[in-house]
C-alpha cells in the first residue's frame, strides 16, 4: 500500500495484519469499517478516494484497495515491480504506458500493468473512475513514484 | 485459474497471455471480450457463473475473476496454497471455514483467506452473491479441491 502514502492506510493495513493473525483462518472486513482515505497529494493529482485496503499475510503478496477517481483526477507516473491489476467497477477513465497513446476504459474492463512499465491511470477529463486495483509486494515494496502527469 | 476446471477459462486465459506478451506494457480487456463460462459441476453446486478471468505473467502469480452465484449456489470444499482475497460486489452471501460458523458477507465486504485453510463460499439460500476472487498460483496451482458441502 506504499501506493497511497497515507498514514491512515498504513494504519488500517497494520490493524487488518493483526486482526488477520488473530484469526488465520478466514478473516471478513464489512464494509462499514474502514474509514475511507485521500490519495497523497504527492502521487495523484485531483480529488482521489481509497477504500476498503486489504492485503496478505506472507507467504502473499497481494495488496490493494478501491481508487475512486473524480473527474480530472490521476495518478502520477509510476511502476510496479511485480506489475499490477486493475479492475474497473464504475465510470470511464484513460490508463496510459509511457510512450504511447491513453487508452480508454470502461466498467468491467481488466488491465494488466507489466512490471516496471512506466503509466498513469485515472479519470476522464469530464467522467470519475472507480478501480480496484491489486499489486504484489516485492521486498515489501509494491511501487515506484515518479513526476506528476501534465494536463 | 485451476479453480474452474473449465475448457475455456483455460483457453481464454491463454489468449490474454498471449495477447500479453504481444502488448508486454499495459494490456486492456474489454469488458465484452471475454464470454462467460460455468463454474464446473465437480468443483460447484448450483448456477455458478464466471466472467472476467485475469493472470498475470511470471513473475506475478496473480490469478483471478468475478464470480456470480445464484441463490444457493457455492464451491466445493477447498484450499489455496498462497491463499485467497474475496471482495464482495453484490448481493448477500457466506464464507465458512472447517469447524466454524459460517460467516454472512455483503457487498463491500472483503474477505482473506489464509493459505491451505480448508473452506468454502457462496451465496445464500434465497440470495445471490458476486464477488471478485483473486488467488496467487504457486508451482502453477491456485486451488486444492476437496468435497462438495453437504445442504
Amino acid at each position: 500500500m506504499k501506493m497511497f502514502a497515507a498514514t491512515a492506510i498504513g494504519l488500517s493495513l497494520w490493524a487488518m495484519n493483526l486482526n488477520a493473525s488473530d484469526t488465520p483462518g478466514v478473516t471478513v472486513v464489512a464494509n462499514s469499517t474502514q474509514a475511507s482515505t485521500e490519495g497523497a497529494p504527492e502521487h495523484f493529482t485531483g480529488s482521489v478516494r481509497v477504500d476498503a485496503p486489504f492485503a496478505g499475510s506472507p507467504p502473499s503478496r497481494i495488496r490493494g484497495a478501491t481508487v475512486t477517481f473524480a473527474p480530472g483526477a490521476r495518478t502520477a507516473w509510476h511502476t510496479h515491480p511485480l506489475g499490477q491489476t486493475l479492475i474497473v467497477t464504475e465510470g470511464t477513465g484513460l490508463v496510459q504506458e509511457a510512450g504511447k497513446p491513453a487508452q480508454l476504459i470502461k466498467a468491467g474492463d481488466t488491465v494488466r500493468i507489466a512490471p516496471n512499465v512506466k503509466h498513469w491511470h485515472g479519470a476522464t477529463a469530464t467522467t470519475g473512475m472507480t478501480h480496484i486495483a491489486i499489486t504484489e509486494a516485492l521486498d515489501n515494496k509494491t511501487v515506484d513514484w515518479l513526476e506528476q502527469v501534465g494536463d
